[in-house]
């Protein structure tokens, strides 16, 4: 695909995720904002809590992307240490942000805003804060890396303050071809020739299958960032499967 | 944590996965299939279906942990190009396998293997093959390496074949206290306390936030091999939580 290409990367932190324990769907979330925006995410990482994978993974990752979106680990407890390490990631100092330290003030009044709390205050140097509107407490900007919250409700709290800071790209449109009770073998051929002649889309196949309703096929997507002429080509397919002999074809969108 | 310390690393493969149109579940059912078995995974990055990207990841990957376990990209279409990428970080080559030949002969009988499904035979030379009980379609596991399906029920049917190949680990015992209505500011010192304490433990917090029940609180994981030293740190915990003031504590477990 060719046009104004903005990419992103991921970098999902915590030991919860890696151990199976929860489901991660800040990724997904992610995508979706980033994709109608078209911010293409390019890698996803996830790590575990420990401060120098942490640096690691946001030096390369930041490197490699427009930009880096970060979530989890900026909460009060001991196992908090994304701060730290994007600090450390950036060879900066981690003072306490007066401006961070105001607003936990105010989210506790009355409230000793004991040691624990003041953690969350802890900014790297040259950093913008990214406001909180659930639970206060803010995330980050520093360069081009975004530090977000890992509980989902408030990651997704806290995209209203990143969406005014992010250089969008031409959006990529995505439409699908549904083929129901075909194995993808009997789609391959015409697929593969739709892709060959139009290198410039992105065509893919993703197959499901439910063994318990019995149900198998392939949603076949061709993605680009000319909306008439993906139009055209899923038109092409279409006729193309035809051609082929396969049934079941629908349009789910 | 000390013991015998197994690891693994994960690596979906997928654009569908990284543009948000799909949910990855498959990092989940991996990462609780390794965690029975005392395997723990140390890291999972998600890739884009292109064949260096992917080639590099393996060759990071499998030189970090003890296995590593791929999903995604073994179907017959043109973007199916795990199999390419596995050959090419190994350095081997990638000929028809005849004993998948053989497996997808007979699981299209009087159907002709046209060169799409062909390609499913292809197996990088020196690899074994993993049984695919749901669609045929072999999964291969070369040196550390499995590489698996991406269909959620055809990658846990592969699981069957993957498990007795794999050396378990001492398996890590995990304990949750739940603190309701209580922030994590004020859990987090008798936490950390807990947590100087126990070095060779893991103590993790886990905050969850349901703005539309009003619910919120913190899931507080302890975590080793040791089951009688987890149970004797989660009642310490439960002790000095109360010590501080703390309500709303519960075991879920």
């Amino acid at each position: 695909m060719t046009g104004d290409r903005v990419t992103a990367a991921i970098l999902i932190i915590g030991d919860e995720i890696l151990s199976g324990r929860t489901q991660d769907t800040n990724t997904q979330t992610l995508a979706r904002f980033l994709g109608v925006r078209g911010i293409e995410v390019i890698e996803v990482r996830i790590v575990p809590d420990e401060t120098d994978r942490i640096a690691e993974a946001v030096n390369t990752l930041r490197a490699k992307a427009d930009y880096l979106f970060t979530t989890g680990g900026i909460g009060p407890t001991h196992d908090d240490i994304t701060a730290d390490a994007v600090a450390e990631a950036f060879g900066t100092p981690l003072p306490e942000n007066p401006e961070a330290v105001a607003l936990l003030l105010g989210r506790y009044p009355g409230v000793e805003l004991n040691a624990a709390r003041r953690r969350m205050a802890r900014i790297p140097e040259g950093a913008s804060l990214i406001a909180n509107p659930v639970s206060i407490a803010p995330g980050f900007q520093i360069g081009n890396v975004f530090v977000l919250a890992g509980v989902p409700a408030i990651m997704t709290g806290m995209l209203d303050d990143v969406a005014p800071r992010l250089r969008g790209g031409q959006p990529v449109v995505s439409r699908t071809v549904r083929v129901s009770g075909v194995g993808e073998g009997d789609i391959a051929q015409p697929l593969a020739a739709a892709a060959r002649t139009h290198r410039d889309l992105s065509l893919g196949s993703y197959p499901f299958f439910d063994p318990a309703a019995g149900r198998y096929g392939s949603n076949l997507v061709v993605r680009g960032r000319d909306a008439a002429q993906v139009e055209a080509v899923v038109e092409e397919l279409i006729r193309a499967l035809g051609e082929a002999g396969v049934t079941g074809i629908t349009r789910p969108e």
